[in-house]
């Protein structure tokens, strides 16, 4: 674990010493954070998941979002991308870049948030980086999975004929958001405070790990937005994907939101373009497909069929039978 | 790969595909930068070393540094903890906060600097994220290595009786701090120019790799600084460092610097804590020692003896045979 900025004293020493230290006890692969790397013996028969995803006060969070739900979301958004490879948690590294606003309450309640995820999810912290900065708070992890050797699920399986498959609900991501801004003045305090919190802190789909890397064929975290991540799979699968918006899963906030929408298909459009979702969408035989959802049910997990694998390139998205035009990153208006 | 935040634009997916992708080529591990995560496999026989240090924009480098000099200076920090460790160089992955005055020209410097040191130290781009940001440019790097199995240097082996030895010389980076911004104008501009060059572009000592794996009992590199990291040393191997400011290996530069100081022990004092060196300080018994110096010779490579472990705790520092007072970041003046 590296240490402070030349000159800036011994803030972040203390740091490390008091606050993040305990959160590798009980992983000798740290070394205590008391060294320059952490050291992870080779596990015959299994394969290393390494992801890392970063996080930005002002874009990725805002500014006035308390600091272990940042952390908890900083975990999950990593832990997400683990689920959708079917690969086990394990690990984590940790770089942070803190503005002088960031005192010992705020990095004391950061490290709690850390430590009730980590504990939940199974996870240590092995290393990382911390140091100041003169910008927003800047997050980066780095996190490690395993999984069977050769079992990890690209996104480049996905086959003609398989169907295409989304955990949870779709759009809750974009809406929340848009609930934790001030926005959404139409719905009910009840519908907004449930979607700022999903914007807040989502929930990775880690009770489906088992299911999808024994049955999917290609699987992506739903991040970037639905159809951006289907995308992803058709583009390293070499096929085209065909996603119904009719089937769409919505939470029922999204559906009220839905409900009071001028244009069903733009909503919809809009919902599966959005991003932060933090869902796994993923491709699978038919009889593969009937064993996730049978899985995914008795794991509490809802996995519904939105779509379907076909030769080609590209996604295409549907709404009552017509073709919506969308571009690989959102909706294209117009 | 991650791609863009919602709403941004397809930017950062261009930037993958056009600059990133190609430095992932000859590792397919890396799955093309196409997936949610890379995977790699056991190597029985072998420890993976994982470390992660990041670098912000008015921190640790100036905004005005040509940004491939930034990108190698990243590189180059991870890979000097790496060979601190006895690693040899594998992969890494890179997180990047890009603010908007950075565009296609200036990522693709960035890059440049990237294929440039890869290719020099024998490193491949295997996955990360890329998003935006309101504020510095701030970067990520996750570095990974291999060595055999339970070789790697940790900073806890140090023993009472052995000798620290440090590579190459001291101070240059604190130096070069000051003559990157403009300092230092009593020097001659060669000097200043060096070792403004110095700071911009570490050395890491990746061609002391194998003699630090074989003969040193501890070792770290040179980021905080000579005395606090020799104190990270002492700590982690619960004895006592003393170091003698008098032995320091010195740059020409640094010598022309230390000459016209008023006062020799708080000058020798202030290139010990200065940091940003990216050399290493190790121990080693004495016999390891002389195997390291002489190795260190065939490689081109000067290591210097500077002290010696004793029973106790913490780290001394010795000038002109007085005991100079630091604390554990740097000098304590007074």
């Amino acid at each position: 674990m590296r240490g402070p900025d030349p000159g800036r004293g011994v803030d972040e020493f203390d740091a490390i010493e008091r606050l993040l230290r305990p959160l590798s006890e009980g992983a000798p692969e740290a070394l205590g954070l008391l060294d320059d790397a952490a050291v992870i013996s080779a596990r015959p028969g299994f394969d290393l998941v390494v992801s890392k995803d970063a996080m930005v006060e002002g874009v990725h969070f805002l500014p006035e979002d308390p600091l272990d739900l940042v952390a908890r979301k900083l975990l999950r958004v990593n832990l997400s991308d683990l689920a959708a490879k079917g690969a086990d948690p394990y690990a984590y590294l940790l770089a942070a870049a803190w503005p002088a606003r960031c005192g010992w309450p705020e990095r004391t309640l950061f490290v709690q948030g850390l430590r009730q995820d980590q504990e939940l999810y199974g996870l240590k912290l092995i290393g990382g980086d911390t140091s100041s900065t003169p910008g927003p708070l800047t997050l980066s992890l780095t996190i490690l999975g395993w999984t069977p050797a050769g079992a990890m699920v690209r996104r480049s399986g996905a086959r003609a004929g398989d169907l295409v498959l989304v955990s949870g609900t779709i759009g809750d991501g974009l809406l929340g958001l848009k609930a934790a801004q001030g926005g959404l003045q139409d719905l009910d305090g009840a519908a907004t405070a449930w979607l700022a919190d999903r914007y807040r802190l989502p929930q990775p789909r880690v009770g489906l790990i088992q299911a999808v890397r024994s049955h999917a064929s290609a699987a992506a975290d739903v991040s970037d937005g639905l159809a951006a991540d289907a995308g992803h799979i058709a583009e390293a699968s070499g096929v085209a994907l065909t996603l119904d918006l009719d089937r769409l899963p919505l939470s029922p906030a999204a559906q009220a939101w839905l409900s009071i929408q001028p244009e069903r298909a733009a909503a919809l459009a809009q919902l599966a373009t959005g991003g932060d979702d933090y869902e796994i969408v993923l491709t699978a035989s038919p009889v593969g497909a009937q064993h996730l959802i049978e899985e995914g049910r008795q794991a509490g997990r809802v996995l519904t069929e939105i779509g379907k694998v076909a030769a080609g390139q590209g996604v295409r998205v549907t709404c009552a039978g017509k073709e919506l035009a969308l571009d690989r990153t959102g909706w294209r208006h117009g």
